[in-house]
């Protein structure tokens, strides 16, 4: 028995949004046979079209001799979705009651060996394993936008978490090519977001005062800072603007900085004009090209990209 | 005489730190001829060292014909430095009744039609260009580190700089290759140091709180939103994690988020402890390395992210 649960490549995907699809593609470019629950009218057919776009980069970066794309089923239930998989990832709508019920009846029916995994970009893990049976084989793996891609997930236990389940997950996502992260502690928006969330509302805050618009910020990350933390991150980035003394000189002479009211302490008020710059900001850049052909051009790009970042990163 | 001043490639350089010199090695990457001025001593030899180290970096992104490392020479004073230059950078310590009187001089001795810049990274240029005689042709002109690879250059003007100045300026940065980002209001840290701040801070909170560690933190950008942002910026990213309807699909869904309290609203105190733990974690991640081993990496990698960037940038 334990000789068929090693070898058992078959996983569960719990909705099928953007999030959820990604998974999928990563699954099956890894070999494994994917069962994808979703209610939405025509989720299985933009399920298959999401794969198929995202094949080529797949490709590109890298797949098994297993990966195929044909070994994506879909079930009309939960419970038969979950039946036989080793890893069940959850990725409803982002509110916490709705996930807690999903994942209460993902619980009742999954293998007993089965993880179970919330794709949660916000919510901490001792919220979402409330309802569970099982709690401790629950954790959060929140992936990256787009999950074929980007290599980073965040492993967050709950209170009643399993240690030892956080490990397998991380060998498990570590598998699938992925640069599992295990978060110490559960907070909200986890580590990440939290980074971005920061970044986002000061942007927010400099296209409400008038200080520049989207395009330009986009320009200042892209041409300025973007290129060196797509290496380093910004801790090690310091470090090396600091001279010889790295880091030791960095902090003795910017660390009062810190403490200068520069950045808004609270988000600004979304009001509808704010929302109107924002969103023209980005489509009179996107200048007529629509998502779809970003997306395209953003693959191109990663993949490339994370080569360079494979070969260089310290 | 105007056509001796349309052809003069002659500019000063005032204070030769990191981002003195890194200006030295662009300046004289594009043909100019580069008068530079720093009290300190072996201010001339490192700086001839920090040009010599860069150069091959340099090479690969492309000089001009005329580029030349030995059109560097320094002068003994501010006066003999700035003599002939189209343009004085001023690079010296960020401190401002400093950095006005070293401008008050510059200003005293600059040719008429000269256009004086600062490199103050956090000062408003109104504040700056307080004791000049001749505010009207000061900016500040602020890089990024390293400046002979960055393309970003911010363009601030004062309330008594004379607009056209300003796109003057643009056209020149431009001529070196930068991105030149003129900024309509002037704020404290102008718009990437503030981006770069705000995510910082939290990122000093992460690792005060014991979230994750200094290299946990830069996995996480380096393997998730840094490899997006280097292409296309926040706003261009989140446009495309909207799906077909872009950033007003995101608006929607994710505004709410924002007055969430997931970040922290103020800086934590740097306490020796803290600074300790940030200055050690980068020191183990570098793991023997030293700043300028990484540096040269850093040049490595950057060289090929800035011909990716230029092939798919939007």
């Amino acid at each position: 028995m334990n000789d068929t649960a090693m070898t058992t490549k078959k996983v569960a995907v719990i909705g099928t949004g953007v999030i959820g699809n990604g998974w999928i593609a990563r699954f099956l470019a890894t070999g494994f046979e994917v069962t994808a629950f979703d209610p939405a009218n025509g989720a299985e057919a933009k399920s298959r079209q999401n794969v198929s776009d995202a094949w080529s980069a797949i490709e590109e970066t890298g797949m098994t001799e297993d990966a195929d794309q044909s070994k994506l089923s879909f079930a009309p239930t939960i419970e038969e979705a979950v039946k036989g998989a080793v890893l069940i990832q959850e990725n409803v709508p982002e509110r916490s009651e709705l996930k807690q019920n999903v994942l209460a009846e993902i619980d009742r029916h999954a293998d007993t060996e089965a993880m179970i995994g919330s794709s949660t970009s916000g919510i901490i893990p001792t919220e979402l394993q409330m309802k569970l049976q099982h709690p401790e084989r629950f954790f959060v793996s929140h992936p990256f936008n787009p999950v074929y891609l980007l290599p980073l997930v965040e492993l967050v236990g709950g209170k009643q978490t399993d240690r030892g389940v956080l490990e397998k997950a991380k060998e498990f996502f570590a598998a699938l090519k992925m640069k599992p992260l295990i978060i110490e502690k559960e907070v909200e928006g986890h580590v990440a977001d939290r980074l971005m969330e920061a970044l986002w509302r000061e942007a927010l805050h400099l296209v409400n005062d008038g200080v520049a618009t989207t395009k330009e910020i986009d320009d200042a990350i892209t041409y300025g800072a973007g290129l060196r933390w797509a290496q380093f991150g910004p801790f090690m980035t310091f470090h090396l603007a600091g001279g010889d003394q790295g880091m030791r000189h960095m902090l003795e002479q910017f660390g009062p900085a810190l403490q200068l009211p520069w950045t808004k302490l609270e988000a600004p008020q979304l009001t509808d004009e704010l929302k109107e710059r924002v969103i023209t900001g980005c489509e009179s850049h996107a200048d007529g090209r629509s998502v779809a052909e970003l997306e395209e051009k953003r693959n191109e790009f990663l993949v490339k990209l994370l080569r360079l970042v494979e070969e260089y990163r310290v």
